[in-house]
């Protein structure tokens, strides 16, 4: 059987492209084999041409027209790795107008414009695929979409931020401070010159739109998000939760609750050790799904790096190329825009820990504010600091808006010199 | 829209077929608004006929006839759940020859026969799933067939067994025998009354054949697979794997070697404590995967029970029925039977423990035996205990045959009074 040519238009050769072209060639023999299919990347648009020296295509493969590689009549199918909105969206809906199948690594472009691209796609009867938007390498999207079609997905939890992973694990290993810990991560390359996207919980707040989007088919955009990053996390933070049997990690939690309301939220977060998203350390992404029948799911892997990366774009290359043989493509059905909790009205239960003056009656006075605001304590824990006391509260399930109302409270009160850390309590 | 009514027939309705009734029920009106699909559970096939009361079918869907299921005109698509290998076998080709997809839990069938039955529903151009009948309720059928069809996998680990990992995570955490785990395991339910299936890696091994062949994409049935139980497993193995950073699992390994050979086996092993898989504790299970592109990947959940089963089926009879709706099937492609490497040729770091006289001499004479077997050791440890003393050696990776071949001189060494353990140390 000789194998049908599909021919692939990249936009971007950067690290992932750069890997992708790399991956599609040692692989194509084998992938041919399986599918009767060889893909070959033919039209790659790139800004700078000296590209082609790394990735071993010819130079006249390369083009800095990018709007010419998707008209091309040439090109079957359209991987984008441009990151970005804007020319990236264009780009697209020129490639959906053309019938042609888009695979994409966009979190930015689909976190914020998704549902208008998810709905021009399927209108025209093509596929666009995104595993490796969200979790790199790890196969979450196509499961989610497919395996667990049937599952009521309950909640979603996730570690999708390879950056502030590795500055907390460096921080829960080495007693690191955030600031040396993401010294090292930017000297390591984890971190960009300029962290902001990664530690404030942009990014990871992007992925937490996707993956809301998908789990509950419902559609969430960046700003549905509310985030917080870990720049406020502080050594101690760290060194209290490890004494109390947790991990602190940049989770990104999107639940379904009553009423058909979704809440979406970033933040950091103690996670018990026992359970499975504590132990993922490092750069790796991890996330855990409950589902009503499933119970407890994780899918683990690496979230970033050229060729994990171009791993998750190839196999939604191959599943794109497989439907457009047969004349057929997945879709994600028709999506409402979800209805948003506000972060106010959401239940968690809370790490405090205060500094306060060790003299009689302070703790009665304490206790009382948690009283009065409708937050109770599951458990606390005292130590003497010369004329000042630490005291660790851990709280029930609360509402923010009282629980932000009592450490209002509390800073208010003149006992208490200082509200040192706070942090919600997740998958207890 | 009105849906359009989807028909199944179930065979057996036991714990799963049960969970999965009364899923579909539940589901239907959400599966409906997503797909366009309404499913339906239109015959159900049972040994006896009073099963009814308990999931909520009407009377008259039920039958002794597995054979008028399969062959009904008005059922659309069959769901096997009568597990062995006939009648299944034969009624699943019923269903090919009659157009039908089918979806199954069988890993009996399967790691037996599958290869017969993947080409005929290829032939017939209908879907084969099976996405419950390895590890139950994690999506790792369709991820391992279509999201990483371009990855070349390089190693599958998996706890695939949640009964041997519940009676190894109750001896690791309360010191338990063997035997009184067992037995706690058998009272709970984990656990068969003959529990032969499960201990001696019987299902793990069956397990194991399917995922090779999926992974790998050659057909390795159950008689390939090496296999050894737990039921030798001591408290005391247990101890020093945790003294040592191990925990002791029974795992199931396929590694695809140079020469395009493919090893296939179950066993328990020791797996160092940073290691994913060794902190996957009571009856879940979790596959490891190692791709040359994505890297290290791994998919964790419920292997069993009614609810965790029934939700795999039904994410793989939804893709079933939009599939048959658009006229199209997924397919395993050609499958050649896979070149096995016999367990000798393999290699393993190993870990042995030893009881010897506690004299001068016999150190030296226990290395020669590893010397001249070309067993390199890693580390090695000692500890008196009166006239005897106790020996711990970690060897680096070595051949299978030289590794037994030593196992055999020690014995016959006068010196070694007793070899208390030996167990394979896999993830380090």
């Amino acid at each position: 059987m000789t194998a049908e040519t599909v021919n692939i238009g990249l936009l971007g050769c950067g690290i992932v492209g750069g890997a992708f072209a790399r991956l599609v060639e040692a692989r194509a023999d084998d992938i041919a084999a399986r599918t009767g299919l060889r893909l070959r990347v033919s039209r790659v648009a790139v800004r700078s041409t000296s590209r082609h020296r790394d990735v071993g295509l010819a130079p006249e493969v390369f083009t800095h027209d990018a709007a010419a590689v998707v008209t091309d009549p040439d090109v079957d199918l359209v991987v984008e790795l441009i990151g970005g909105i804007e020319p990236a969206r264009h780009l697209i809906l020129e490639a959906i107008k053309g019938g042609k199948p888009i695979v994409t690594a966009n979190k930015e472009l689909l976190a914020n414009v998704g549902p208008e691209l998810y709905g021009a796609a399927d209108a025209a009867g093509v596929d666009l695929l995104f595993e490796a938007a969200v979790a790199g390498a790890i196969p979450l999207m196509r499961p989610l979409r497919e395996s667990l079609a049937g599952e009521r997905i309950t909640r979603v939890l996730g570690i999708v931020n390879g950056t502030t992973n590795y500055i907390l694990s460096q921080m829960t290993e080495h007693g690191a401070s955030y600031a040396d810990a993401l010294a090292e991560a930017q000297s390591l390359g984890y971190a960009e010159r300029d962290p902001t996207a990664d530690v404030e919980g942009f990014d990871a707040g992007a992925k937490a739109a996707i993956l809301a989007t998908v789990a509950f088919g419902q559609s969430v955009c960046a700003g549905d998000v509310y985030h917080e990053g870990i720049s406020g996390v502080t050594a101690t933070d760290i060194a209290f939760a490890d004494r109390l049997g947790y991990r602190i990690k940049l989770v990104a939690v999107a639940e379904q609750l009553h009423g058909d309301r979704v809440a979406v939220r970033v933040h950091p977060a103690m996670i018990p050790l026992e359970h499975p998203l504590a132990s993922v350390g490092g750069s790796f992404n991890a996330v855990f799904i409950e589902g009503a029948a499933a119970g407890q799911l994780m899918f683990y892997g690496r979230g970033a790096g050229g060729d994990p990366t171009a791993s998750a774009v190839l196999g939604d290359v191959i599943d794109a190329a497989v439907n457009l043989r047969k004349g057929t493509h997945a879709s994600l059905g028709p999506l409402q825009p979800a209805r948003i909790e506000p972060i106010d009205e959401l239940e968690s239960a809370y790490y405090l820990h205060l500094e306060v003056a060790d003299r009689p009656g302070v703790l009665a006075s304490v206790a009382d504010i948690f009283g009065r605001r409708a937050v109770s304590i599951r458990s606390m824990e005292q130590e003497g600091l010369g004329d000042e006391a630490r005291c660790i509260f851990i709280t029930h399930e609360a509402r923010e808006a009282d629980v932000q109302a009592t450490i209002e409270d509390l800073r208010r009160l003149d006992a208490v010199r200082n509200v040192v850390g706070v942090l919600r309590v997740v998958g207890a």
